[in-house]
């Protein structure tokens, strides 16, 4: 088999990039080792930002999605019982996050480039990269049905998430890897309750943060940080719930926490992992394959596109004139937003996670979040990094 | 002996309080372990806010300053050989920073306050803080001429610094205290040579941070960050140039340093400190003896002068009204502006200084200068920190 790109993985950089190829005529196969109902049904991110949502749409990928996300403007913080919103869309220009799981993109992405003839192999296995740095590499895999299988092509495109086969098959020392680990474990839930709210809550707590994301009308995900070394089984639903009141509960309020059926309860550790350059020979890596960012600021599944939009734009410079400028600058190009969201993420971990290190530090948190609701200036600084650019 | 305040420590805070007491008929005296002399000579900080210049002028105390102070409203970043700049005060409404050694301020006040008949005892030893939680506490220290000599007062105001004896005299249990190491050592240089720019320098390099900060047209200070336990005198004079050279230098510019005798050479230890609350039964603690902050930034000096200034106001009220209130607020006012200078300052160590405690944080720290450099949102909040409220 004969492609011009072989894409490894079907998240979502790995499909958006096949479906901006597909448009201009690029033919590529995209391999994944999950079940289409897998991904299709993993509950992971859940936030577009507005740049996210104008490339999809330039690529008539977003209908559904600008049908029936959710947008919103409005956060909020709530500490020591009192509660202030940010209107980062007023701050921003008129931009806004897109609320749509993570899940329902790839729904989309998938059904569009099978529509248009797009060849993806789900449930492959033992997937191999070869001969990278050559003119023609390869990628070999077992098929769903136990055969082995090859195609070569002109470029990798390793899209397969921070476990995947992608980054492991460059050599050793080719890379730097920069890695932290937070210290901070949250847990994660998914519940099948209507939000309790308008605008996602961040709230900082004595016991620790506690989040309420939005996902749907009827589906809720929550946020709370556990000591590290937490089991998910260690938490019973009622605690969970006794938990987020107390950690969102407010003075002289009415407000009230929805409740209803957990239907997911996960330990998340917050880590942070970016590996420079992000290509090897042939092989470019995109979204986690390369860069792990913590949930907070929910730039995740935004970087993950923004890799796949330049790369794609790089392949078809490629393929149209011969230039191979964007493809040398694809690393480069792609870090300077990596390293800024994984600033930003850093400078709002800090500030929502009280006494992460030290009692010293919860009291930075602190004043941190007061000058946020002072300051003008520094709200206009939280919007631009928080929705944009 | 009766007045109604002691005053603990000859330093900015103390006598700007001094100063401003007296101006209102509230009698004190003022306490000082070291020799005139040496107070007025001894380099410290050098920058002082336009809201400190605003009050002290508003005291008449600003009178040489306003002539002699050179003022900035712009400083300068270097990183890997390239410069930009940021203009703080056409960001922030024109307000500047005064460049004004710590020592000439600390001249003006002195000067002032004994022309206006106040009452100063210099190298005094042995001071001892007495009854300060009844209605009459009082302050015992042996005089220059080896008398011992005691105060009775209304209020005790410990302005004697980190090492002074007023925080100690708080019982044990009284104060949480915030403390944090940064793992960074600054070698500070003062030398004889003029200022070899008109806007203070931040370089960040891989060997370490460097700054060039003004004190006067034939003084400039230097800092060089340092590995952790290095003593001044590793450092001779020859490798102290060198290292400027080299973390100042620019691509493509003539730019030079100009040389000169170097006067002094001491270790910093980067350090943050806050006590809550800044005060126990009638003694109130004022700048570095209830909180210490790093250079960066230069907030320490104004902080104390805040302090000073609320304090003061406090006792003025009291004195002329009853009012407790200003007395009871003194620790949360100030609090409220530490927290904020800690925050800001802790932000701008994590940007300033390369590998602070890994690789990722000092790619952290580029992509942070780097948003500075490329973002008006956040030069506006690096401005409203930096040279305001």
């Amino acid at each position: 088999m004969k492609r011009a790109v072989a894409v490894v993985g079907a998240g979502p950089a790995g499909l958006t990039l096949a479906n901006l190829i597909q448009q201009s005529g690029i033919d590529c196969v995209v391999l994944e080792r999950a079940s289409r109902t897998h991904v299709e049904t993993r509950p992971r991110a859940g936030v577009l930002e507005h740049r996210s949502v104008t490339m999809l749409e330039s690529l008539g990928l977003a209908d559904r999605l600008l049908m029936e996300a959710d947008r919103h403007g409005t956060c909020e913080f709530r500490v020591s019982g009192q509660v202030f919103q940010v209107a980062y869309s007023d701050l921003y220009g008129g931009r806004e996050h897109y609320v749509y799981p993570q899940q329902e993109v790839v729904k989309d992405l998938i059904g569009a480039f099978l529509a248009a003839g797009g060849d993806i192999r789900f449930e492959v296995s033992d997937v191999e990269l070869r001969d990278l740095t050559g003119s023609t590499p390869s990628v070999a895999w077992t098929s769903a049905d136990g055969v082995r299988e090859e195609v070569s092509c002109d470029f990798v495109a390793g899209c397969d998430g921070f476990h995947g086969v992608s980054r492991p098959s460059i050599p050793e020392g080719v890379l730097t890897e920069y890695t932290h680990h937070h210290g901070i474990e949250w847990l994660a839930i998914l519940a099948e309750a209507p939000p309790s709210t308008k605008a996602i809550i961040y709230a900082l707590h004595a016991d620790g943060f506690a989040g309420h994301m939005l996902r749907s009308p009827a589906i809720s995900r929550f946020y709370l940080q556990v000591p590290v070394g937490t089991k998910a089984e260690d938490w019973s639903d009622e605690q969970v719930w006794e938990a987020l009141h107390k950690r969102f509960a407010l003075h002289d309020s009415s407000w009230e926490l929805t409740e209803g059926k957990i239907i997911e309860k996960r330990v998340l550790d917050m880590r942070s992992h970016v590996v420079e350059p992000m290509s090897y020979g042939r092989l470019f890596l995109l979204g986690d394959a390369a860069h792990i960012i913590t949930p907070v600021g929910a730039k995740g599944m935004n970087l993950a596109m923004n890799d796949a939009a330049t790369f794609g734009r790089a392949l078809i410079d490629f393929y149209e004139s011969g230039s191979e400028t964007g493809l040398k600058t694809y690393s480069e190009d792609c870090l300077k937003r990596v390293w800024r969201a994984q600033e930003f993420s850093q400078w709002m971990v800090n500030m929502i996670h009280t006494d992460v290190s030290s009692p010293f530090f919860g009291r930075l948190a602190q004043a941190r979040l007061e000058h946020l609701a002072d300051s003008p200036a520094y709200r206009a600084t939280f919007a631009e990094n928080y929705v944009g650019p």
